[in-house]
């Protein structure tokens, strides 16, 4: 088991950033990655739909036989997770939010927090129940940015439009004096310094990606599930459509060339 | 046979135009709608991804025991039509691009023509072949438009970063001298305004509503296909996500109430 790949999977390509953060801190682990880019985006969505698209990306990971499942996406992290680990069986899933929230609050003299997210994830309340839980002092102000995914998608990173949406929609935040800014969905990173223009003073930013790397790593330590082979680790990224258009936006969210090509896959 | 529904379906909610003109010139017809709004936008993914997505449509339909069937969707006509007419058998099929393309060319002095679309209505080139073929003399200049959608979905109509995206877009055609330009979409009657006014001088916009409503009707006529009870004719809405979250946008595409409510439906 120690030598299975472990499986990543997002509606899209964002679920990138947290495959190069895990190709960091464990660059001997073999990785399958697939982005449901025939049905993205997940987040405009209902629940039971996104249950139902999740629990058929679980059984192309376990007929892969992943020795751990990452559930790389906000989305599907907020509104699908009880199902993904009953499903998961005994294998440990790992989503996003959990390891967000937890560094998040370590940060120092953090007091307010923003969350911004697709619909489903602001909608469901996970991210301010999480928080609450941990320490209820904090306070939690939340805000749906549905326009984001398809920017990032077309590419519109550093446009007029996109800074003119951004700040409309952060605009909502201006009263609230945050100290910190959670970027709900792994799209957001890409539109960091349009998010930040947008804010009057400086704030935090917290992108999902490093916190996520670091849980996997944590879990597969105290599962034994390291890989302990001295051969090259196999690393396959699997889109359901449109891996050749992607590729190019696939580069930037991976912020630098990706290891291998996209491939497309039926599931 | 006679007595049975209307088909129409589309990738989203934008079909709906399609219908609204049909009750206008077809009022003792029975409709069913389908949208596939848990997997739109079509118009983004790759031809074998949109002809699998179509088929099941039709399936849907057929097992609806509908009289004809109504592809209500410019990317669906322009990529999966024929798969659509072989799977319909017997049943005859109409798309929005033929009636489309002959209601511009029968406007009166028109020599160029633009298009805009979604990526793989554009790229099929369907609308420069099937134009070109009518009459080689007429130029034709295409540009896609994937933001619009998402804009139109998220109510965006009247917006300023709505504005620049399109003023963006559509300054390809700054050279071209249009006299006319084809809404290629469903969704893009919403942004008339907005598309007006980033033309220089006054240019005729044609949308695939009306032009399909008339051939819908001519077909039915042809094949002895009218209605003829005096019955209340039947008018059912399907959607496979999000209903109650997209009646506020099927009004506004309607451009008023619509008769039914949204259902959903498993397809």
């Amino acid at each position: 088991m120690n030598n299975s790949p472990v499986g990543i999977f997002d509606s899209g390509i964002g679920g990138l950033t947290v495959v190069k953060e895990i190709i960091k801190i464990l660059p001997n682990e073999s990785i399958i990655y697939l982005g449901d880019t025939a049905r993205v985006p997940y987040g405009t969505r209902d629940y039971t739909t996104i249950k139902k698209f999740a629990d058929e990306l679980v059984t192309f990971m376990l007929n892969k036989r992943v020795k751990a499942i990452v559930v790389a996406c906000n989305t599907m992290s907020a509104v699908a997770l009880s199902g993904i680990i009953k499903s998961s069986g005994k294998i440990p899933v790992i989503d996003v939010i959990k390891p967000t929230v937890e560094f998040s609050l370590n940060q120092k003299g953090v007091n307010t927090l923003g969350v911004i997210g697709t619909r489903a994830t602001v909608n469901s309340g996970v991210y301010q129940t999480q928080i609450k839980k941990k320490n209820k002092a904090k306070s939690v102000f939340v805000k749906v940015c549905p326009l984001f995914v398809p920017l990032v998608e077309e590419g519109l990173i550093d446009n007029k439009a996109t800074q003119i949406i951004a700040k409309n929609y952060l605009s909502y935040f201006n009263d609230k004096n945050l100290d910190l800014l959670i970027l709900g969905c792994t799209h957001y990173p890409l539109l960091k310094k349009v998010i930040e223009k947008s804010f009057r003073r400086k704030i935090i930013l917290i992108d999902s990606a490093s916190p996520t790397a670091i849980e996997i790593k944590n879990i597969l330590e105290k599962n034994n599930l390291i890989r302990n082979l001295k051969s090259k680790p196999t690393i396959k990224l699997y889109v359901t459509d449109a891996p050749d258009r992607l590729s190019e936006t696939a580069d930037l969210i991976f912020n630098g060339k990706l290891p291998v090509k996209l491939e497309k896959v039926r599931i």
